[in-house]
């Protein structure tokens, strides 16, 4: 006990992911207690551990926020479960660089349009699901030339597609749902209790976003109305959750926004080991 | 798929210590399906993590056993679950610094008395269960001056440990039950289910002197026979975690031996993600 330094920011990610997997039950999303087919939790605790290459250079080197994200993708998409953290890399790799919220905005602020090229070259290597009338399909490579004329910066890619994606939102409202989740942590208390039931706040509270793409608006709403009803007493958590895993519907981006709120109040003091 | 490189040596270790503990159901163990009250499936987790550095030393720039097995200790052992993986590091960082199990055979007959005084030092660090009547007490400064006094080398402190623990054991014997598990991954198969079945195979026929130090020679044996009768279809597996559980019988040393086996396995091309 306390005879080793305080963990570092790039741990301290690490250290996000992985609870945040573990955490459970988690209604919809790959727990302790469940996988998905082509999915399984080990493939997200071997990100956890595949990362960290990419975590240590954004610390100790800085560098460019496209190329540190694309870093990431390339590092963990080497198992057969593909994607598992691109919308978690997308907020992790700013509060890495700028250490906190604060210094996160900063650097979402100095990107450009290199940041925005090697970023599309990292979405190209995942299976993330795109909007199908998107203009800037990462599949095609009008995209790029498109993103090179318009001079476009990674914060522009990230204002373009905040309307349907909260992950790209935080970029563009000052890390607001990250800080929400942070606080809320602080508000539960400690370790695994809290992250389920901030997990749960959030999902009462914001439709996500991935399974609007997934599914559309009406079953987002839905699970958010559902996600009340548990915190009101007036649904079973567990039932929920099987209810949700047998749909396929996994609040994916929640789960991002969760990771990097970890991070942040892992960073205030905020203890997952008690 | 195949876009990143194969994994390193410090990443196959902790890849290793992942897989050991996520996979269930393993008779007694911390898994997925089950923690301990003061240590938790994270407290494992977050241990794979954060020894890395200890690890990538090891692989980058060699180093002293003994010296290594103190680092890792002390990375570890922050958070509040205590020794998590001292056993596993006994094993894991000479295979490390030798690559596979010929390597850390050279390895293991390279060390000298510094690698026992720094052993000691690691030791002291944790709550590792101590044999009452042992000569080589680690709280007791007698055994230091005894150690420099008969220029003991950390492999002569592993054979004289090597009767009563079977970790000691491998490096007296050349890592026989570690290259067993190896053998046994591959003939199982890949995979989740693959480690389960190696685990069982081990507990049903080698005695845990984890076991024994805690519970008796009695209990040891009783819990061979009935993995054995779990093999044979004659007792129920879930049964049999629970009964362990419920009586704090938990394999921890052959569960040590499995993380090697593993590590031994992925260099050899075993895959652990189908």
């Amino acid at each position: 006990m306390g005879k080793r330094p305080l963990m570092n920011r790039a741990e301290r990610a690490q250290i996000a992911m992985m609870l945040e997997v573990c955490a459970y039950p988690k209604p919809g999303n790959v727990d302790r207690c469940h996988d998905y087919t082509d999915t399984r939790f080990e493939h997200f605790l071997a990100s956890t551990i595949l990362v960290r290459p990419a975590f240590e250079a954004a610390e100790r080197n800085g560098g460019r926020v496209g190329s540190l994200i694309k870093e990431a993708v390339m590092l963990t998409n080497g198992h057969s479960g593909g994607n598992t953290h691109f919308g978690a890399f997308i907020l992790l790799i700013p509060l890495i660089l700028g250490e906190d919220i604060a210094g996160a905005q900063r650097i979402v602020a100095s990107t450009d349009v290199l940041d925005a090229i090697e970023f599309y070259a990292a979405f190209g290597l995942t299976e993330v699901r795109v909007v199908e009338d998107d203009d800037l399909d990462v599949n095609d490579p009008e995209s790029v030339a498109m993103i090179r004329e318009q001079g476009m910066t990674l914060a522009d890619i990230m204002a373009y597609s905040a309307p349907r994606d909260m992950v790209a939102r935080e970029w563009v409202n000052g890390f607001r749902l990250t800080r929400r989740c942070a606080d809320l942590l602080h508000m539960h208390g400690h370790g695994r209790d809290a992250i389920v039931r901030t997990f749960l706040d959030l999902l009462a509270s914001e439709p996500d976003t991935f399974i609007i793409k997934k599914h559309g608006v009406e079953v987002a709403e839905r699970t958010v109305q559902r996600a009340g009803e548990v915190l009101r007493g007036e649904r079973d958590l567990g039932a929920f959750d099987a209810e949700c895993i047998r749909d396929g519907i996994n609040p994916g981006s929640i789960a991002d926004i969760v990771i990097a709120g970890i991070y942040v109040a892992l960073g205030e003091g905020w203890r997952w080991d008690c």
